[in-house]
């Protein structure tokens, strides 16, 4: 599809602006295998920086990387009741090996308790090998019927991380410590605001104690859920004896956590910063932090600018200078391209930063400096461009964050709503409503039949309101908790 | 296993040495499924750093990542008829996906090169849009019939690079370049030293016009296939019609090139290194390059080595000082496991430092300091850590390149000898056997069948001998080439 043509808007059709702009900005494309997307050098130079960051933050927190089979034996699944209920529908399964049919089946790893369990098992003996705090870079599959790019695959890349401890309390401490570093990344890395808190049990992990999650709005005021973090207590451990003898020398059970994000971030980062013109990308996770535009008309004009670009881009990510950042940039050099299609096709892509550099800017020693996020435009000196940038890119990245948190308020409502009201807010422009909910499951069911939403999470104290709800907003019932209500992806 | 059983030797036996150095030593565990192996934290910490360092020279040279689907549709394998005839043996299949028999088997994927190839061909129009240069990161799966722990395990980590020119010599240089940096981080990391060169047809990867590898010598003396790097020519293009439009205006097939390098280099690494009391580990990939154990007989001499200790540690490996190298330390602080025990225990895992702290080098402010590879040891200031360890470190590095080099060299035959010597030769101690070849297929075949060895490479013009030989080894016949023959993983 060529540059030019306009994106369908966010007002017209999110959903297809959606698509549309991820096709569009090369973050990903559809690949010949149903439900399975390509993930593009754009989209992966993304993942690469998600990564990098998450996996500091994990090892900052005592964590090690290690790396268990793609390939679950069929029997595994089944040792835990909930969770082979929950992923025994969504298994791709090999049944041929080498051109003969197994005698056992092996599951394509859905999630990895059920192998990484048995293996802990093996090697934990004593309370002295306690904790185990590990975690997996790696793909897995759920065979989903309706996929959208990132959101929801078959197959998808993540990291999942599997502990275990010697007591509860030590494992509900990792669960919630794990949240919080997702809730870091995602308003720190993302600049994209969550509220965490806990899964009621309907919506909680199949096999787990609690679970725990970050939850999102999208621009659609759609909730994504972008992170989870489980307590799964002593479930897996009775399911593959990972016992130990603990201090006063009996065999105990041990207790463990799983915690993982996804790929399905990268969907979160578009909906929640896109806009009309394409993808906005925060400083801390775009591949490329600014782009020069080099304009010219005369071939002289041209080796001129080029030459300036790309000795302010070689200086600015050069190893070679401890003292200053390292800034990510890329000189777009392209003969045969106007200025202006540049602009657009960065514009597109998501780009914080451009600098335009023409003849006369050099005699000055100035470009032209243009934000993606607010589309502001100043002269920037080049001598000043190794102080000033670092400062403009982290200007931008908590610029991005405050708009996002601004969107995310104004679309949030706090004040106790009639469930009629609240059934108008879903049907048409959706909300986060906070609300009280009597802890009736079947409350939750029918909300969910009638209008769609469910219940996101019963929200951590920091975000609850100054005073609880008294009742249920659905029965009128004295509440037990305040929860928080939207649709979601 | 307890830690002080002794390892079985070398020279006893190398092929339970090996498997019982790399259980031993934490590198990887066997896992339930038949044929897949766990990399545990100690193993995987090796491959991250691996992982590092290749993918920064990817990128030097200009390559992206990106990521392609697991599952590949049965029918695309069969679009190359080499490729699939290679291939489809070895293949694990998906037969069942959601609870329902597939109309399409989706095989997991073994090598991308049919599903990268029919993205590229959506992608590239014009000459403008090439070359393009790829790497991918994942997880593949082989149906292996006899596996080993690293060697050749159903399931492993690799990077397959996959690129598209205009030209075939763009090509050619694409295939050259990228089999160079293989070697130059094998030498330079891994301190293993490799020959490089070409296949022959036989050994070739199924679907190349030519296929180069870098083979390294292990301490059996047998060779084993490190990496290698195809130049595709046309037939994955013609396969998938990835064409473009060139220069004059024409239709034209592109040309492709593939490489990859795996988590088998880890097999390699310890096979390279090992002795009989552990691994040995090269500064560059270690996880942990220094280990500290404080020594104490009271409590008040055990808080007093353990902190300093621990500021050692901290200082080295400090962000906040960026005008020296970062070392990785860490501090064996268990109580109740005697140093001697200790000693043992990070020999083993193969650390190339250790430092031992008693409460008398408190005083004097100096430490005792050992070496894995050489094991010699040395007091050595505090003082004067931050600048000498990095000068250790990088010698350690070269050394044990240099002690590589010098074993290769001495079980490398290049003066010419008959085919009974050479049976002789791999009966026996094995060896890297430079000798004429008459380029007949049948006579690779012959000496395959009675010696088990096999033409590991053509070398490269700066392997082969100053003077090249006149006959083939085996026929007498005149030789159209100089070949290193040995037996291999």
């Amino acid at each position: 599809m060529s540059d030019d043509k306009k994106l369908t808007t966010r007002a017209d059709n999110f959903s297809e602006w959606y698509n549309e702009l991820v096709l569009r900005s090369e973050l990903a494309d559809y690949s010949p295998v149903r439900g399975c997307m390509v993930i593009r050098p754009h989209g992966y130079g993304i993942w690469e920086r998600m990564q990098r960051a998450l996996d500091d933050m994990f090892k900052a927190t005592g964590h090690v990387n290690a790396y268990f089979p793609l390939f679950i034996p069929e029997s595994f699944l089944s040792k835990e009741a909930e969770h082979v209920e929950g992923f025994a529908p969504e298994c791709a399964v090999v049944t041929m090996g080498g051109g003969k049919v197994l005698e056992e089946r092996l599951v394509v790893r859905p999630t990895s308790e059920t192998i990484i369990y048995s293996m802990f098992a093996k090697w934990v003996q004593s309370y002295r090998d306690l904790p185990l705090l590990y975690n997996q870079w790696a793909n897995v599959v759920r065979w989903e019927m309706r996929t959208r790019l990132f959101l929801r695959t078959m197959e998808f890349l993540w990291q999942e991380g599997h502990t275990a401890h010697a007591t509860h309390d030590e494992a509900e401490e990792e669960t919630r410590r794990m949240l919080g570093v997702y809730r870091e990344f995602m308003e720190g890395y993302m600049a994209m605001p969550v509220i965490t808190g806990q899964k009621t049990n309907s919506e909680k992990f199949a096999g787990a104690l609690r679970t725990y999650a970050c939850e999102a709005m999208m621009q659609d005021n759609k909730a994504l859920q972008a992170g989870t973090s489980h307590n799964l207590g002593q479930n897996f451990a009775k399911a593959f004896d990972l016992s130990f003898q603990n201090e006063q020398g009996e065999q105990a059970f041990a207790w463990n956590t799983s915690w993982g994000v996804s790929t399905r971030m990268i969907g979160g980062l578009v909906m929640t910063h896109g806009d009309d013109a394409g993808l906005r990308l925060p400083p801390k996770l775009t591949p490329i932090q600014m782009v020069i535009v080099p304009i010219w008309k005369t071939e002289e004009e041209r080796a001129a600018t080029v030459e300036m670009a790309k000795r302010i881009a070689d200086d600015l990510g050069s190893f070679k200078r401890p003292d200053h950042e390292r800034i990510r940039v890329h000189v777009d050099d392209r003969v045969g391209v106007k200025p202006g299609a540049k602009y657009y096709h960065w514009e597109l892509r998501g780009i914080p930063l451009r600098m335009e550099i023409g003849p006369r800017d050099l005699a000055s020693n100035t470009g032209m400096l243009a934000r993606r996020d607010t589309r502001e435009k100043r002269p920037i000196s080049f001598d000043t461009l190794r102080t000033e940038l670092p400062v403009v890119l982290d200007l931008i990245q908590a610029d991005m964050l405050a708009a996002a948190r601004a969107r995310v308020e104004a679309n949030t409502i706090r004040e106790r709503i009639s469930y009629d009201k609240f059934k108008e807010v879903m049907d048409g422009p959706g909300a986060f409503v906070y609300a009280g909910w009597n802890g009736d499951p079947a409350v939750e069911q029918q909300v969910k039949e009638e209008t769609k939403a469910t219940i996101r999470v019963i929200p951590d104290l920091e975000y609850r309101s100054p005073e609880a709800p008294t009742t249920c907003m659905v029965t009128g019932e004295p509440a037990k908790y305040e929860v928080v209500w939207a649709r979601s992806y």
